[in-house]
Parts: C-alpha cells; structure tokens; sequence
C-alpha cells in the first residue's frame, strides 16, 4: 500500500498500486509513462497512445480511489444490447465524491483540465464538499486523473503539489486520456453512480446514508473529437445507465427524494446531449444541473438495525 | 492452503483463505471480527456492520467452498433489469450440498441457526446426505456460515467443535450476516444452483451425475426485517433465478426430470413467498418442498465418452 | 514470464504462465496432465476428463495469447436468456488472428487437427498470413490448443516442434480437448472476435486499422458428438454472437465494409449450421466463406488523433 499515512481508506495507497500495476503492464496496456523533469509521473492512456479497454478499467478504478469494482456487462435498452460498463462500491460516498468526481479545477496559465481522482482526498481544495462529506486522508504519493488532451508538464504538476499541501512533484502520478479515447469514455461511463451521488448532494440528501451502489451504462462509441464525446459518454449516463443504491432512510424520505433523481426529472432531458449542449451556446453552467444523473435509479431502503 | 488434511478437493482450505482475505480488508468490506475467549474467530458481515457488496461475494465463495464462482451481473425479466448475482461451479454436488447447503441445524440451548459452508463436509451430522453424496473431508480448520442475526457464543463455538469432531474451538471461523443485510442477500441469491440440485435430489435424481452449473438470481433490496427479507429473497430465486445444468444423461431420463424441477411445477408457486409463508402460519415445513427451486431451468445432455 | 525471449507481446509467454495455473489448479479445473516419452506436456481439457467451466475460460484465455479476456456473462436474445462467454481485448489482430485463429494445420500419418494458440506466431507456417499481420515473436517454450477428440502423440510432439523451428519437443505444451466438451464449447464460442477479425480479412480490410473489440455469445450445449457440436458451436457464433470493434477508417469505409460483416451476409445464412454442413456433403470448403462472423456487428470509428 504504502501511500496513505492517515488512517482513513488510503485511497491514495490504492489508487496508487493500480497505477503502478497499469506502468508494469504498459505494453498490454497500451499505455506511456514518462517522468517529467521536477520528477511527476504522468501515465498517458489515450493522447498519444491508443490505451484500451484494459487501460479504462484501471483508470475508472483509480478515478474511485480502488473501492469501486469496474469491469464489462451488457446493458440491455429495448432490443438493443451494448457493451457497457458495471460499477459498485460499499464506499459510495467516498469512493464517488472524495474521489472521482471531477471537482478539482486544475489551471495553471492557459491550462485547464477538471481534476478527479484520490488525490482530491488529500488536497481538499474543495473545502466545503470535504467538510459534509467528513472524509479526509492524508497520502504520501497522490494519483490524480485529468480528462484532457494536453498532458500536465512541470509547471501544472508543481502547481498541484503546491496546491494539494505537503507534497512534491516527484510524488505525484497524473494518469490522462482524452474523452474522446477508449479509456477516457470508460472512465466517464463509470462515473453512472457518481451522477446519482451528486444529483442526491444536489437535492440535499445525506451522501453518508447511502450504504452501497450498483449500475451499469452503455459504453459510448469513440467520438471524432472531444465535444462529440462528451455529447456520447453523457448520452451513456442520461439515457443508458441505471443506478441502485441502497440507502439508510425510511419510505417517506425516499418515496419524496427517488422520483427526483433520474435525469427524466429534468427540464433539459430529452435531446442528445450535444444538441443540449450547443442550445445553451456550449456553456456547461447554463444547464440545468439537475440533468445530470442516471436514466434509471432503483433505491432500497435498509433494515435499522 | 494448509486448512485440509485429507485429500479430498479441501473445501475448508479454500474457505479458510477467503476468510483470511476478508480479515485482511476489513476495513474495505466493512465487516468486523471478533475472537471468542475459547478461541473461536467470528467474521460478522452484517449485525452490527453494515457489510456490501465485497462482503456478499466473499461470504457466497465461502459458502460453496472455494469451488463456486460469484459475480455481480445483470437479469433481465421481460422490460425489468435488475442487477443480479451469478454463480458457476465445475463441482455442483460437491461445492452445492456438501458445502453451500445450509442443512446442519446449530441448536444450543436457546440458541438457533441453520448452518452452511465447508465444515458441514467435516462434521458430516448430516449422515445420509453425505452418504449419498460420497463427499468427506478432514479439516485442520474448519470454516462454518450461519445466516443469523445473533453472533454465536463460546457455548455454539464450543457445541460445534464438539459436534464436528476432533477440532477445539480456535479452529473454528464462523462468518454470519442476517437474511436482511446486503451480503446475506447476495449469499442467499447465490444459492440459485444450489436450489436446483436440492430439488433434483428430492426427485430422486443422482446428483453424481451432474457435471457443471452457471446460472443467475436477481439482488434482493434488502427488507426492513429479516421475515420479510426471507420473503424476497426466496422470491428471487423463485420467480427470478435461471440456472444451466450440463448433466451425463439420457434424453428420456432429462425429459422427465427436467419439467419438474422450476418452481412453477409446485403447487405452491404464484404467490409472493412472504404470503405463502403465512398461509402456512410460518411453517416451512407446511409449504411444498418442491417450491424451492430456480424459476428457469436449461439442462444440456453430455456426451458418453 | 519466461516463455518469451523477442520483444513482442509474449504471446507465449503469457499463455505458459495461463497453462501453468491450470497445471497447479488440475483437481479444481478437472484437468490431467501427462509428459509425452519425448517430454512434451499435455493438458487434456475435456478428452478423457470432464473439464469444465474453468478450464474452459483458461483454454480460451490461452488460444488468445494472453491478450483477451474472457468471462462469462449472460446473452439475451430476443425473449430468450442464454449463459455466455464475453471477450474483449485490445489486441484484436495480434491476439485473435496472430493466436486464437486455428489456422495451422497438424497432420502427422494419419492424425490431423487444427492448431491454434501462440506457438503459431513463434512458427509462422502461414507465412502470408503472419506477414500481413508483421507479427512474430521467438518463443523459449510454445503453448499450441488442439481442438481434438485424440490427444497428440510424441510423434505428433516431434513434429509439431520441428515445424515450429528451433524448439525441442520439451518446450511444447498442447492445451487439447474436443468440439463436443465444455472447454471446448467455451473456447470456440470465445472466437466471437475472431470470426469477425477473419472476415474483415477476407474482405480485404486492413486488420492493423482494429484497435479494440468487445463481444459476446451463447454458450453451446455439449452436443452428443463432435460432429453436432460443430453444428452448435457455430450457430451460437453465426446466430447468437454480437462484436463490436473500434477502427480507425473513415465513415465512407466502414460503410461500405459493416453491412458485409455479420453472417446474415452470407448466401448461406439461415439454417442451423449442422445443417449447411450436411447440404455440402460435410466439406467445409463448400460452404460460403463469408458465413463464419458473428451475427451482429458494431463499430465505431475513431478519432485521428
């Protein structure tokens, strides 16, 4: 493990050994490391090297700190079957909010990618998300993942170590794809529990009284280029995915919260993404934010015991 | 390995190794343990922890020895997709009811549970099953499931040594988790292949002769109370589960047996379990033993090499 | 790794290291292993032993190379639900054309069988296949699958080694085990993939232009004879399969190529394969060689990058 100090979950230390397993296997992987000169590590799978499927399964499990189980499943709407991805974890609220989710604006200059992965754990920039979610953890090498086409050089990787505290570059691992890359598109394809999470935040639910979580959502084709697949990948969760989460509430807070959730609740569902998208002159924020989550929840409530 | 003396295919030993590793990431699959003062070690993977998903599938390979394969997959019945829980076993008789069967009855003053798992081979109470079967084994250290939502004490510990046979209680693992938790749902959908094999064995068919088993079961939402838990989860396997037997027979002995094995060619088939048990003023052994099978079931004959 | 000695993806390498877990694993997988006189080994999967589901994943993860993944997971087709095999990999020409496609004829006196597996890129008989493909690699021990209801004799080891080139029939393992078994089913079923990649070739497509692929198909029934069991094994291929790959071509190309793909484009498409084989007097030759691919085919182009 090796890469947690606190005691906590050790996201980090986990995320942590799949990356250096994903470096071991670079060739199977389809994957390129390189060291940059003040010493970050940065795994590319999917800018300048075709990565994989093998490659999106590590990423999207590093992305959720190594406490999400990633791997292939159909996914069956009407009579059309596609390959999809299946998610679960005992550990949503940590694993999907202090971790994958892509909360973490990184911009250094003319740089700018959405940062997600453990290392936001230890960084806790965003520090109002942190304190409702009372996770914290304190790592000795950080793995952060960025969704983007331009790889991090030095002066964004020292940036990060500055901004995440108490760390150095040569401590860091950045793994990057692309969204329109094999990886990049299974990586965000398994972000289907993480959307419900965050559309629950968003009602005011209590992520700690989400006990566990198990979806699955189509796999988006390779798009020709990165708007297009963010049009795809967010088809995939809107209205491919299903989620099922099993909760700590009793029925008259579920019965009120659970018809909120898919992302028919919103007033923008219904096009393809992109379409959405260019309406709203390609700004994210004008959105409603309520669209953003699975096409299908299914919730249990659990036994007080 | 080290669990097993005899030869044998040393279910306990491969039980054993699961149980370590689920003592290991304890804090990933959220179950706690406990050492009895008479030396027994009790994994709890849902009385007092909440359990999951990591903790289900752990708990579900113990049961069937170490011979049965368990993963999460999808079920679809007819528009419905649930996610669902899927077993496959090369060794049906041998992991499905000398191990996974939960047939030895763990009665200790007021103390009552029914057991399941490898150390059933051990003790071999169950004298005509395992006769019949052909299956013993001698453990070092015997691993033993009970599906409970009271933990066992130094006296259970104590009775069951006893009872199994020159094994002193610190040889003993008992991993427990209640009807209505998340792991003893996924462990008692994991029993699709299991219910099948029981019934072929009521119908009188040799189960020697059946070579390999995959099959699938809805997920229970875990029920406010383990009665109504028992409800959904037989549910699950009776309205929900499909299993695949590859048998060594002949199609005339498969075209009689086989209509009598689903649930449905039971008179009590149709309604929910959770009624059924109450017509029968919560008497199992009222309802018709030929209930308890998988909904579905495909049989493919085998060459006679 | 130790089976490789080129740079090269190990192919053989990584097969051995597949070949030795089920040596270690004989009595679970229901395997046997014998040391032909000349000291070739042996590993009967289904021959003169039951195999299995087990074994059957390893066989098919071992014609592959190492290089594909294969699981099992359901196929639903139209109303009916089946137990599958599903392969992904992203290596499609290396691992299935390089490796998985029996292409190598072995015919020693009068014993013939197809051979498939990584020994075929270290010997490269097909040399205008191998030469398409720019793949080789130099091999310090060879894993070849015989798909045959007679295990290989030493002469049969000798000259397959000889062939081979530069190999001592010391350094050979055969994975064998017939059409009509459950290993066996599951390592032709696992050539969804493969059967596409071969068509793809056939029709004259660049297979070095296929970056990743994902599919999935039925299991067969074992069959009563190996000469129904090629009957099954290909229906569930021709009829029951879905692949989907990710290339890199332009619209116009692929759409001109996809429709040709799937096996409903063959003049031959439409009976039960037994059948098709029966109408041409048994003699694969006969039979359109545009039929063998899976029945549903996806792709998606990808990014120029």
């Amino acid at each position: 493990m090796g890469g947690g100090l606190s005691g906590g979950l050790d996201l980090n230390g986990r995320a942590l050994e799949i990356a250096d397993r994903m470096a071991t296997n670079a060739e199977a992987l389809r994957v390129t490391l390189r060291t940059l000169p003040g010493g970050a590590r940065v795994i590319d799978a999917g800018i300048e090297t075709p990565g994989g499927y093998a490659a999106g399964l590590a990423l999207a499990e590093i992305c959720m700190g190594g406490l999400g189980h990633v791997d292939y499943a159909p996914v069956v709407i009407g009579d059309n079957h596609w390959a999809g991805v299946r998610v679960w974890t005992d550990h949503p609220a940590v694993s999907c909010m202090a971790s994958q989710y892509a909360g973490w604006a990184i911009q250094v200059g003319k740089y700018f990618a959405m940062g997600s992965g453990p290392l936001r754990a230890h960084a806790r920039v965003e520090k109002e998300l942190f304190a409702k979610l009372g996770y914290a953890e304190t790592a000795r090498r950080g793995v952060l993942v960025l969704e983007t086409r331009t790889a991090p050089t030095d002066d964004v990787a020292a940036w990060v170590a500055e901004k995440a505290g108490s760390l150095e570059p040569w401590q860091l691992t950045f793994v990057v794809a692309p969204t329109a890359s094999l990886a990049g598109g299974v990586q965000i394809a398994a972000r289907i529990l993480e959307t419900g999470l965050h559309k629950m935040d968003t009602l005011g639910f209590d992520l700690k009284k989400i006990v566990s979580g198990i979806g699955a959502a189509p796999l988006p084709p390779v798009a020709k280029n990165d708007l297009r697949a963010i049009g795809r990948t967010n088809d995939c969760i809107l209205y491919g995915g299903r989620a099922r989460y099993t909760v700590n509430a009793d029925d008259q807070e579920l019965a009120e919260l659970v018809p909120k959730i898919p992302a028919s609740a919103s007033k923008d569902y219904g096009t393809p993404f992109y379409d959405t998208f260019k309406r709203y002159d390609g700004d994210f924020y004008k959105i409603d934010p309520l669209l953003f989550s699975p096409a299908e929840v299914l919730r249990a409530s659990l036994l007080e015991s």
